[in-house]
């Protein structure tokens, strides 16, 4: 008699939490350095010093645990429409900007907000676990172009047919989760030209939803393009979580440029989402912490350095990886067809991975190398029994 | 094409946050001291001082702003179990607590958890005016019971009328916003008389669903049931924003006892309605803050000494005012029919006060006291040029 499909969301929790989860029970017996938990997506690189005296400064002056306007204090809102003007050569204002309970908000005010029941999102697979339930939570329906084994970029043919009349927005990710990969320039062209014909063939435009938390977090020099640049009916959903390590303190935005359809009718829509979903602000200390902290992240060398330790030890066992260009994921082909099957064995060495098939993406597992160097260097070992069992 | 019931939530906003923005806009112009802004339910009293050093404590805390469980932090949770215990001689524990984003992301994830389409809630006027929005974002329909314009309890007759087989559950908001009211203990009796026999008639548990932010904020000693000591299926919604004085930082928890039916069911749905709308964790920092403070309160004296300067004050100049128990509101009864004109009249003096309207209350406006005492005490010759203009 309650709501069935929100029993099965919340006792069928996601697989990653589920590992999380068990990853707690187990450190608790064989001790914290012994558990090579790479489940969860835990910025474990501290947040800078600067944004600890932030938040004690902050903490004593008058009115910051208030209540702020709804889409967020003016000031914040300000910094950080300059911050990203200085790094993208854009002119974006304070009323382009919705700030949210972080990332996940983000989407599900956005997806709100725009659809209809009946409307199809179309995202594509290696693709954020949750995306399918924000999408069906705003009566929508999830549409998953298969993965580019090949590159991990876009596999186009197979996008455009997918377009139809009831496709109200696309959703990338990139850096990508779980796979690491970023989207080259040119998909990005060719993605921004596709939506263009297919928004004219339809009559309606398709809003390319770019969920983009890894952004900070790239290797080599990579650039990520920025989707606004690419194509008008782009909104940018962004969380704090990783550049600043803050995943617990649920900080994001909704960015909504003045160049999209409508903008203003597309900005209130979605702030009437927020609303309906029970968001009345942002939290308020660390909305103004971000202010302060807008130009400084955590120190993401350090993933770098992980990075460089997995992906070396993982292919000097033989583990087939894709070369993560950003975020802290590693995505590693299964040496057996069963992903799950691979992870549940990997558990039996206390490494804790996610299988690809949550993510769309069967015969891959995700590691989430965002941890203490000394639990990769102490895994290594573990993999390497685990590369022995299947005679890599 | 984008979904015109969240456009419409989201352009035109709740009264009270368009008064509270011309509020804003009025002190930039005449000074703080001139406006007197009861339209918002922003706690001025400060949070307690060891509130701001448990925050500086924790912020240098390895891992403080990292994910919790989604529930929440278990020792947060086990804090927040055993204050209730002690204070109510309850036998509630860590897995009856869900720490959600505010009450309103409590009452917005219980209604999503247990509401089919088609379901209805039913509440009792003068009541909350986003419980409406909330409960349409549920995809039920709010059912309103008029106002007991004698006593503002509830008027049983049309009550019991209103219960039907698509009764789901309902809404309770005591102390009461905006009246400032407190259910006696009889109408909780009876209340919960009514729900046993027609959740029996109907074959279905009707759910109570106690929203309380203003639990710990009362006068004159008087004493606020706690509903599941009434009624087995009575879900508790509360909010830390009145009692620690920290409505920006969006801190709150949904109780479900064990004694509710299939209790482990319904706080499961819950939970995953919560994963639905885009509740990860409630706000990390905030959590183990309230671990440390959950037996301490904001100075709530200070709310009685601005209740008794406005409540007599008002009296005085010939107001008609229902006397609050408890919260932060004065319900004054309009001297013209039209509420909406009477407001308006009193902002050509600079009083900001709310229409009833919203509150399903026409012909009364709300009165937030929760201003420096000064606000209100440079207020009163305001109000008495209001009243010489009505000839009070």
């Amino acid at each position: 008699m309650i709501n069935e499909k929100m029993y099965e969301l919340g006792s069928k929790r996601s697989i990653i939490r589920e590992i999380f989860e068990y990853g707690n029970m187990r450190r608790s017996i064989v001790g914290v350095d012994n558990v090579y938990d790479f489940s969860l997506g835990n910025p474990n690189v501290p947040s800078p010093k600067e944004l600890d005296a932030s938040i004690s400064k902050l903490c004593i002056k008058e009115g910051i645990h208030a209540y702020t306007s709804a889409p967020g204090a003016i000031s914040v809102r300000e910094a950080i429409a300059k911050n990203l003007n200085e790094r993208f050569k854009t002119s974006f204002h304070k009323d382009n900007l919705y700030l949210t309970v972080g990332a996940a908000a983000a989407l599900t005010a956005t997806l709100r907000g725009l659809c209809n029941p009946g409307d199809e999102v179309i995202t594509f697979a290696p693709y954020f676990t949750e995306y399918k339930v924000f999408t069906e939570s705003a009566l929508a329906k999830l549409v998953v172009v298969s993965p580019d084994f090949k590159n991990f970029q876009i596999k186009f043919d197979e996008f455009e047919k997918l377009i139809n009349k009831n496709t109200k927005a696309v959703i990338i990710n990139s850096p990508n989760n779980p796979s690491g990969v970023v989207y080259k320039e040119e998909t990005i062209i060719k993605l921004a030209k596709i939506l263009k014909e297919k928004s004219i063939e339809f009559g309606n435009p398709i809003y390319l939803i770019s969920d983009e938390p890894y952004r900070e977090i790239v290797y080599n020099n990579v650039q990520v393009p920025f989707v606004t640049k690419y194509y008008n009916n782009a909104i940018v959903c962004y969380s704090y979580s990783k550049s600043l390590s803050l995943p617990g303190e649920r900080l994001g935005y909704v960015l909504v440029p003045d160049q999209v359809d409508d903008s203003k009718i597309v900005y209130a829509a979605i702030c009437g989402a927020g609303r309906a979903l029970g968001y009345v602000c942002a939290p308020s200390l660390f909305q103004f912490v971000i202010e302060e902290c807008v130009n400084i992240t955590s120190d993401m060398s350090y993933y770098e350095v992980n990075r460089n330790i997995i992906l070396n030890g993982l292919r000097e066992l033989g583990f087939e990886c894709i070369e993560p260009d950003g975020a802290f994921y590693l995505f590693v082909k299964s040496p057996i067809a069963d992903a799950n099957e691979f992870a549940k064995k990997a558990q039996e060495y206390d490494i804790l991975i996610v299988p690809g098939d949550d993510f769309g993406c069967p015969g891959y597992v995700r590691i989430a190398y965002c941890v203490r160097k000394k639990i990769i260097e102490n895994s290594l070992p573990a993999f390497k029994k685990l590369a022995e069992f299947y005679n890599l």
